[in-house]
């Protein structure tokens, strides 16, 4: 048996193992005993593997475990793994034949990666699984959120709304929510009409509708750069193009590039998140809010307003949201609960302004159908007493905790590194020196069983490959803060040199 | 005050007022009061200012209604709504002007009313009203859906999976649920693997993400015809083309058709539901289906099978899928519980072979998360002991109801009336003699608050313009069988002649 190529390298967590890993491992097996493989040749790098075959790196790692319990292939630390002797397989032989044909080992005919999505990558990487995670901006075993409080909701709702539980449910949602969004939105500067607002399963959800409401096949989107993979996904599963509109840290949007890309491309749409962007953390003025509703409202071109943060920031002028200008229904506010009330809900609403109606007819087309006893029970939830300091008291806490984790960022990371500092929110934004390969370091830290997003999902460019984005909305303690130390480790010798400063940001002070 | 137009003219429904019947009142009461319309002169019809506005026929008829008790209009039997002379209106002069100005009354420049949808035509003629209702293939306060079974394994649900309520769920649903979709699926005579199913919100969901999977903005997608108008508006949401395969009403699609359209058009895909077909009630045989299976896999085009009501079929044998048949992955099968287990959770599924992980990354790009603790009750509700007799029992007294309709609908509409035989299932498709005009004839139930849905929903085509279907998902009593029979009595100063019988169809006797 080899030993773990790194310390603390974690065993597969039990009962994750699935066909995925087992199919590669088994597919790797065959080449190895077949000889495609040499003794001491290298095998193909993890992100290359979980690439063609459009799995998460973990599948893979899980793979190459399975591979090294067996005696057929052996890491080594910061190169990778390697074929083994085969005469020195260590495994039983079943007499059975792997399940597939070397001819079914992926290659340059497998749609690329990204086919799956961003998310996908990202969702794979955040969920069943106990190791260090920055990986996903979605509240994670976050003590935050209070169990018994949502299944008392919940319990109620299903006594109270029992005939709900054998009937269809209206295709907007029922009213109660929406007019507890309606009053919510109210602290965010928005009147909404109840009449005008749809419940979805999430904000991206609302997101997508509001996208086909307005847009056709092969159109333009202008969306912030970096931009949340997410968007970068939507659009590519409705065939839009993205035109990627420079954003500032803290001040968010361009909008004297946003006007420049209005006067010279066909855009059809914009889609941006005014309030704590992600992953930036940004947060436009009140007054570039207003002016951004007004540059496109000149144009007729709508903004579709992601204001999913917006709860988290301490004061109603803070959480102020683009929306809040809007006087020809340009705007299509988009929300959810997800990040403020629970994650495990699963509603999200759009008040689509204009295009209201065609929103809520593309959903019932689309089947994508609410369930009412989750909606009373949000309702109840959103308009219980304590919402307000709840949400305060989130806001404060993950500001403090986004303090904590920059200030050892800049201790830990090597000189030259920038890192933001978002008034509140989940995630910081970190810039390494340039010539620094994060997708290289996430498959560095994959085996370490740490996890982060590389800055290569935020743009359909290569322009933050040298950025990566930690997200602290799961657990925080020791075990994080070592984690966080290994990455900046291990960023050290990758970095080639130091960058200058620039406002918006945090430095690493060495 | 005006009398109402016709016999039991009912009061509109206590508690679903809403603005949209308002805002058309007002519209409507200003034109009048500035004289826009004469006194004595004939009003817009209903179907006109639905389809207009985008509005169901029953929000146009409240809208009238308002009208009707102000003085401002009145209705003439089998003539419509008239303008009153304003200065005998009723109404007390409240100071306000109307909201909204003559300019914004619609006309040549709005959308088309399909731009809505037909399934949001159809949803807001069967939630929110007491009337007779023959509209929705949904079950609707059907006395076969146990509430309490439903709350019991919800309550369980988020007592055991409470970190479910705090925690994003995974994105291709619980594992238990797969399994048990899987499970029943045997009955169908597919085995699927839990790990190749996704969780969606409807099987309506799950037929658009496998349309996504597998077609092209533009391409062509072969249906039946007439096919359900779900279907329609998914393929109009995706900008797809339908070609209209012949069906019968018995034995379902035409291979023969189908082999034709498949040698001289760009078919993309194949989307159909060869166990009791949406409006039909058609089954193909056995051999049928796995001739089609066959076929398409020949050629390398996907079937997309809505297997929704096969778990109404008496034997396992009725109820296999063509999926049954498919060795290369090349059928997806979708299905949902909402027509046998409970319309209340909002829950569907899809094995999406071949494109499996296409659907699943689709489903979270468009953020189409499904909610675990509803999840787990369902996979509960499913391994329940007493699903199977449960099962038999609702497709035995499905088939007897529609037994029963059927023979009210031979007595009392007139000769040349034809009408399907389904084996079980929830809707009846009447064929009227030629030239009746079921569209009208829906102009004319509505004020009597009689809804079902003219056969123009099912096509793209005015081919069905003398069909209609008829469901009996709902309530089935008296005031049904009155509904009716009332319905056959309108019908018959309609018809102007009467048409041969064909195979597959019960004749109205006289």
């Amino acid at each position: 048996m080899m030993s773990p190529p790194a310390p603390n390298l974690p065993q597969p967590p039990a009962g994750t193992e699935g066909p995925k890993y087992l199919q590669m491992a088994l597919r790797m097996a065959q080449l190895i005993e077949q000889g495609a493989f040499k003794a001491g040749q290298r095998l193909p790098s993890v992100r290359d593997l979980a690439a063609q075959d459009g799995v998460s790196m973990s599948t893979v790692v899980k793979a190459f475990h399975w591979l090294e319990e067996r005696g057929l292939a052996q890491a080594r630390p910061k190169a990778g793994y390697f074929a083994l002797d085969r005469q020195r397989s260590a495994a039983p032989s079943t007499g059975r034949k792997p399940a597939l044909s070397v001819a079914s080992l992926p290659a340059a005919s497998l749609p690329a990666p990204l086919a799956w999505g961003r998310s996908t990558r990202v969702r794979e990487n955040t969920t069943g699984s106990p190791w260090i995670n920055f990986s996903g901006a979605c509240p994670r075993q976050n003590e935050s959120f209070d169990e018994d409080r949502i299944r008392v909701a919940l319990a109620r709702s299903a006594r109270v709304h029992r005939r709900d539980l054998v009937n269809y449910s209206d295709g907007v949602g029922v009213e109660s929510l929406r007019q507890a969004v309606a009053r919510r939105a109210l602290h965010m500067g928005c009147r909404l009409d109840a009449e005008h607002i749809v419940i979805t399963a999430s904000c991206m959800q609302s997101v997508s509708l509001c996208l086909q409401a307005v847009t056709t096949p092969g159109g333009m989107v202008a969306i912030e750069s970096p931009t949340h993979f997410g968007f970068l996904d939507v659009l590519d599963a409705l065939g839009l193009k993205a035109i990627e509109i420079p954003t500032h840290p803290r001040t968010g949007l361009s909008l004297q590039a946003l006007q420049l890309a209005l006067d010279t491309q066909p855009i059809q749409a914009v889609l941006a998140m005014p309030t704590l962007s992600n992953p930036l953390g940004a947060v436009m003025s009140t007054r570039d809010k207003r002016a951004l509703v007004q540059l496109l409202a000149a144009r007729g071109v709508p903004l579709i307003e992601d204001a999913v943060f917006n709860d988290l920031m301490a004061s109603d002028e803070g959480r102020k949201a683009a929306k809040a200008f809007d006087v020809g229904g340009g705007v299509m506010l988009c929300g959810s609960f997800s990040k403020t009330l629970t994650p495990g809900i699963r509603l999200g609403w759009v008040a689509g302004g204009r295009w209201h109606d065609r929103v809520a007819a593309l959903k019932t087309m689309h089947g994508a159908a609410t369930n009412a006893i989750l909606e009373h029970a949000m309702a109840d939830l959103l308009t219980q007493g304590g919402y307000e300091a709840r949400m305060r008291k989130l806001g404060r806490d993950m500001a403090d905790r986004l303090k904590q984790a920059r200030d050892l960022v800049r201790s830990v990371f090597p000189a030259g590194t920038r890192v933001t500092t978002p008034k509140t929110g989940y995630v910081l934004w970190v810039e390494l020196p340039l010539g620094t390969d994060t997708d290289a370091l996430a498959d560095q830290c994959c085996p370490l069983g740490i996890r982060f997003c590389p800055g290569s999902l935020f743009s359909t460019t290569s322009r933050y490959r040298h950025c990566l984005r930690l997200s602290f909305a799961g657990p925080w303690g020791e075990v994080e803060r070592q984690g966080l130390a290994r990455i900046g480790q291990l960023v050290r010798p990758l970095a080639s040199g130091g960058v200058g400063g620039g406002d918006g940001w945090g430095h690493a002070p060495h």
